[in-house]
């Protein structure tokens, strides 16, 4: 899933090339392509599929030249998660009627790429044997309110049954969880078998199911990036937590500790970036830190940078914007963008 | 004068690009086009002549289309004011034996254009009948330890003798030049007859005046350039001010207040700026100053800037580069770029 438009971490991130698409880490590879060499060895490359805006179509080609073109789905507008995991498993079922399908956002990172590999793996073979939607719980490592929690059975098995969905809680909601041990992180992966997919649209989504289900005879036609174009905007926006998740009986939760960020926040960049002497997380060739310290500095390699004086500091620029504010004040940045 | 290289003001100004091709005050024009506007209905515009290195000549070209190219003259490498004032004086005197001229740097502000214009026209009156050189002394109106001073003499007359050059102050003894009321800054304008020029040069620095009066012969010839790019470097890096004025006899001032700086600075430039309700200095056509006092900023009009939580910054960027630093901290600048 890559078609969000990453606003959070503007200017890094821009409605033109959100954060996906970009750098965020400074390691030669866009958070898109981390995310397709992450299934690797897991799913082969012919069974990716990348679900994005058509705006964004070019630039998915040029970023994962090795996906056929036909394994890129085009929305024509944002519709949430729940429409896009519609289209692409109906899509998926028509070639494929007993697929299982991991389903992972495209902006988040993994630091332990072999261990994501190893649960999806075994994901993918319970799902093989049960009508089940495996969702991934990262074990939280601090009372985190920036994130949904997901609360498991207490039982032992690595595969267990989810009691709950919950929403982002306050800090001390987020502390208690953390304390009770049973509350996970909601990764937003989701791994289940296609007939599981579409028997819960059935039952919780009637409309949408009704929707994909009549469209599947123009799948793999010409006409059907037309007919999507006409009937996708006609789809109720909402997630597919909202739609499936939190009703659903079939849930289990995968508790997990792969290094995981959804990268919704600078801090959350922060956190996951190398920090230098003085506590800098700096992205970006030619950075010349004077006196500065606990900043966050993401600008393109090219840009030559003096920054002196700065203590707990955002300092992001793309092509045509520059940033410069206190990090404890990014809940904010939407509001300064105009 | 527009041969200089603005290093103090990086990275607004670059080698490439440096202030005097600038629009450092924001107000569409570049401090080169500025100065020459600032000789309109004094100078004849056929009459202006402006110095610059052959690098630059493209630039001055593009920004100052009404000179004719003949009139832009491209020293091959730096040698300071001597060199350059020599060049052009021994140049005009071939075509011009008795003319009166103003040397001037390209990279000065002057608020009160009209007082300015009538300085120098006085100035130039005065030269037609007097063996003088007229230096413009600007009335301190703070101890600035940045400038060097001119000493005059107490009579009251508007132009009169000077007594000494003093070189840059310290503070107590700028206080001391402040309170006494005989002290000016020194411009680094110059107005004097050519003879007077020559006759000083012989004086003073023979052996400029030996070469550049043996080079006459060459001016005006398609030979000029060629001559000028094998002796100008043979020339002695030296400045007009060590060179003739400390040494003359015929050096006058003539105190002046027409809202002058030689812009050296970051510091000189936010004085000389509009500041907004919270005292910043803001030269960028989409600037969003957040939570922000006492910054100075310079940013191309084409860039988006949301600046929040500073307070005493310079924020300034080029093409290519990005400056954020406390402004009590610009004379280390030069350091800090490599």
């Amino acid at each position: 899933m890559a078609g969000g438009v990453g606003s959070r971490f503007w200017p890094m991130s821009t409605p033109d090339m959100p954060k996906q698409f970009i750098d965020v880490l400074g390691v030669g590879k866009s958070l898109l392509q981390l995310t397709v060499e992450r299934f690797s060895g897991v799913v082969p490359a012919e069974n990716v599929w990348i679900v994005t805006s058509g705006k964004y179509h070019d630039i998915v080609r040029e970023q994962i030249p090795q996906i056929a073109d036909s394994h890129i789905l085009m929305e024509p507008c944002m519709r949430n998660t729940a429409p896009c995991i519609a289209y692409v498993s109906y899509k998926i079922q028509k070639q494929c009627p007993d697929a299982n399908i991991v389903f992972s956002p495209a902006d988040h990172i993994v630091l332990d790429v072999n261990h994501f590999r190893e649960v999806v793996s075994e994901s993918l073979r319970y799902t093989e044997q049960h009508d089940a939607i495996v969702t991934l719980g990262m074990q939280p490592t601090r009372p985190e309110t920036g994130y949904g929690y997901i609360k498991g059975d207490a039982e032992k098995a690595s595969i267990r049954k989810v009691l709950a969905f919950k929403e982002k809680p306050n800090l001390e909601t987020a502390q208690a969880y953390l304390a009770d041990g049973t509350y996970f992180w909601n990764a937003g992966i989701f791994i289940w078998n296609v007939n599981t997919v579409i028997s819960e649209f059935e039952e919780y989504e009637p409309e949408l199911a009704e929707r994909f289900s009549r469209l599947q005879e123009v799948f793999f036609t010409e006409r059907e990036q037309e007919v999507i174009d006409a009937e996708f905007p006609q789809c109720r926006n909402i997630s597919i937590d909202y739609a499936v998740m939190e009703r659903s009986r079939k849930t289990m939760v995968y508790p997990a500790s792969f290094g995981w960020s959804d990268l919704g926040t600078w801090g959350s960049l922060y956190t996951h970036l190398n920090l230098d002497k003085d506590a800098n997380a700096i992205v970006g060739q030619q950075v010349n830190m004077v006196d500065c310290r606990n900043c966050v500095v993401h600008t393109p390699s090219e840009r030559k940078v003096v920054l002196q004086g700065l203590d707990g500091y955002i300092v992001a620029e793309s092509k045509n914007t520059l940033l410069v504010c206190r990090k404890s004040e990014e809940q904010h940045i939407k509001e300064w963008q105009n």
